[in-house]
């Protein structure tokens, strides 16, 4: 018999990943393309051609109803991918600007489509299907080139009066601190993202005369893979690194908790694979800044789903909505 | 016609106040009772007296049919009052404990009792009364002795995981900044409550030779009320105390609107009235403080209810239901 489908798309920098899942959440097909076209019309499409692929391939299982997709400032209301720095095809003039993406989505394959930003679809994947499944209170933070965050309140999605709530990267956690790309100062993602391990690392080297396995690298080509492997192999300096990162980070999380009382906080991403590195300096800072009534109550989880599964599972599940 | 009523009562540190409302939020009587017992059994005979008192009082116009309480450090899921420094009843050998706060007054009174906190409560009755009518996304910052908000999303007040959630007086504004009475260090209730305000007053004297009005004052008892006194006359450093405050509330503001992305942030509490000296630097750093999205789209707006009159209105509104 014939089932109802829907279909996932996580909209990220590089690429863009699709999925047709079913009700059980199972993918039951996908593919990648590309997202690094500069205009606008080149990625529409090859997505939208994709995607009819895509459903084509699954016809004989089931129906595609809808499309859910997760994209870098995503807007749940509107519809639209707003200013998102890293798309390149969104740019006019050479800045980014605002898509219309479900309509043109929608108007080319004839499908209801909803978007969201990809922090909230990841943190409806885990809900749906991973470490946060059962909960109704949890904030997901993705730790990637970036910092993106979704947060759950009472079971649902926390979208704000103009549905970009959930832009926890960007909160203040040095005052005066690091240059961010949205053009303020001191932001969680300037210290806690791979980019920002990145950057704490040059900082440390310049700063510091002790001898690391990381000297012997281009400091301007310095990546958190290279501080993660050089803490795999006990460097003093790269080990620092990380505790650093950590406690900034429960610093940070201790704040979030004091605004919605969460009962976990889901880590995901890139960056959560050093975890052993930072895991210890983050629940401490984190506790270190709570107060009484939340001191060592509060959970740090890592995604247990493939990252990719889970954004397009949570894309998918905005479809089913 | 008997109609349906409740009784709203606003617990605060120095004084009680209680209110029989009606379905059209109309206060038809209200009385106050002291906060300041040392004893638990001598406070709860205080307030069940005049629980009792009141109802009687309001017979002829209807029935009582629940008593909401907003309370400093009220928990809406267990109904309880936990570790309140502010309230002496709830001490035990010097310190302050869990007091089952809903249970003790429903068996004595046979009614059931709500409770949430203070600031919660505050924040239910501005959303069913007061500036914040209709608004469906919006958070109540309490600028009083200390900081406290309640947060609303989607027509509902957030709870959290353990009911505790909006403990936003508490987010770190300064790393390693001012010792704070939850056993933290910078917290926003430290710089920005009339309790703040005198320590930046006392401060800004140690540190700065200027003349002011200021220095006609002891300094370990000067309050926000002589910084006020002094703004209004021109006063140059009580003018900057407040400048200070209002660009530390803006900052801390633009990272509660990157949290849940409100339509506008309600300022309610005894340092409204100061707001003429720091709303223009709130305004300012807030924006500054902000993403391309949201600069300039977030209200400010002050409440508009008498502080008493919210109080019990919003507690009044838990009773509901």
């Amino acid at each position: 018999m014939a089932q109802d489908l829907v279909m996932g798309i996580d909209v990220g920098g590089q690429s863009s990943k699709l999925g047709v899942v079913n009700a059980n959440g199972e993918i039951l097909a996908q593919c990648v393309v590309s997202s690094l076209q500069t205009e606008l019309k080149d990625y529409l499409k090859d997505l939208t051609d994709a995607i009819k692929d895509l459903i084509a391939k699954t016809a004989d299982q089931g129906t595609v109803k809808g499309i859910g997709i997760g994209a870098p400032n995503g807007n749940y209301y509107k519809g639209t991918i707003e200013y998102a720095p890293n798309l390149k095809w969104t740019y006019i003039d050479g800045q980014p600007t605002v898509i219309e993406f479900a309509k043109l989505i929608s108007g080319e394959v004839g499908l209801p489509v909803t978007v969201t930003n990809d922090a909230n679809a990841a943190a409806m994947g885990e809900m749906a299907y991973g470490t946060a499944k059962g909960m109704k209170n949890f904030i997901m933070i993705t730790l990637g080139t970036g910092v993106g965050s979704g947060i759950v309140i009472d079971g649902k999605m926390v979208y704000g009066h103009d549905g970009f709530a959930g832009e926890l990267g960007h909160v203040c956690v040095v005052p005066g601190g690091r240059k961010c790309n949205c053009g303020l100062e001191g932001c969680l993602e300037t210290y806690t993202s791979a980019m920002g391990v990145a950057r704490t690392a040059r900082h440390m080297l310049a700063e510091d005369k002790r001898d690391s396995l990381l000297r012997q690298l281009d400091p301007e080509k310095i990546s958190s893979k290279d501080v993660y492997d050089a803490a795999k192999e006990g460097d003093e300096m790269a080990l620092e690194i990380f505790n650093y990162t950590g406690s900034l980070l429960g610093r940070a999380f201790a704040d979030f908790v004091k605004f919605s009382a969460p009962e976990a906080i889901v880590i995901f991403g890139g960056m959560a694979k050093s975890k052993e590195y930072f895991h210890g300096a983050l629940v401490k800072s984190m506790n270190d800044n709570l107060m009484k009534i939340w001191k060592n109550k509060i959970q740090i989880l890592y995604s247990s789903l493939k990252e990719s599964d889970a954004a397009i599972l949570g894309a998918s599940a905005l479809a089913w909505d």
